[in-house]
């Protein structure tokens, strides 16, 4: 089955972002593009939230300064690789115009549990946690994976939501990254 | 002038214990002990919430099943070693009738500023996030120490409350502890 990884460049106090999503902090490095680069050729599937995806729009290089005026049916400037799918799970959107990426406004949990017993590679859940809160409660994530800089951010979009119950994980690597930044890796003792 | 650092065990999610105060998923070995038994030799003064107090009087071995009873003014059971010196923050509290162990009812950051410039060992800040998020407010806290557990709580008590301002950090440490554990150290870049 596929593994779905969940993570990202996160505060020591917990935060993805800022309070107004801002991540000016981030550090980036030689480290950094090697652990980005040696993840990405294990997967072929992107998920991310309504959020998360807005987020991702206006990030984009060629975003307008008017992107907050964007319709959800006007061409997003993201591209991912031709090879990546992108399910962008949202029940306000109404379409998403963009190759590779696909709406989902159905149950995300039963829709992910679907999509991991398809073929093909590895999954990365994106961005904000609301949608990790959701695939934590049902259980279907795999592998966490931070990137723990040395900040204090003190408030801003928290990494974990309460999915519930506690979630168990075993230590697959630990090391430190350029910058005073510790990558640390586990898997996810699953309930079942 | 005196160290002041802050810590402990944590749960990736960044809770020091669960909604009830829960604790059973810490994992004592022996290069924890080490890790303690090399920093307590270092330490003289210990600083702490009331919470926190009335936590570590209910963990001692001879506390009664009636502690939550225990007036303010009872002996409480824990012990520090006969050097140790004990500062418990709060202003609901009377009197505290414990050996080594004087009640501070006055503003928390001015004592401490004080504390700090008196001749001594190094300050351990004990506990819960509040009176940390007091000093951290205050730029008081000079290391944080994390002994990062491999598990998500959900919820709980959380090490790190808002001071209102970023803190940027120094790692100073970083390794692999028994039972996928990660101790991670940091010296704080002060803003002054």
């Amino acid at each position: 089955m596929r593994t779905i990884t969940y993570g990202g460049a996160v505060s020591l106090d917990g935060f993805l972002a800022g309070p107004n999503a801002e991540i000016d902090w981030l550090h980036f490095s030689k480290d950094v593009q090697q652990v980005m680069s040696d993840y990405w050729k294990d997967v072929d599937t992107i998920l991310m939230g309504r959020k998360t995806y807005d987020f991702a729009q206006s990030q984009s290089p060629s975003a307008s300064r008017k992107s907050k005026e964007r319709s959800a049916k006007s061409k997003p400037a993201r591209r991912n690789p031709p090879a990546m799918r992108t399910y962008v799970f949202s029940r306000t959107l109404k379409s998403i115009d963009a190759p590779g990426t696909e709406l989902v406004s159905s149950d995300a949990a039963a829709f992910v549990r679907r999509l991991k017993q398809q073929p093909g590679k590895e999954i990365c859940l994106m961005g904000g946690g609301e949608l990790a809160q959701t695939l934590f409660e049902a259980d279907l994530i795999d592998r966490v994976g931070l990137n723990i800089h040395p900040i204090l951010l003190g408030s801003g979009i928290p990494t974990f939501r309460d999915p519930g119950h506690r979630i168990k994980l075993t230590l697959t690597e630990c090391r430190q990254l350029d910058g005073g930044c510790i990558l640390a890796q586990y898997s996810v003792l699953h309930a079942k």
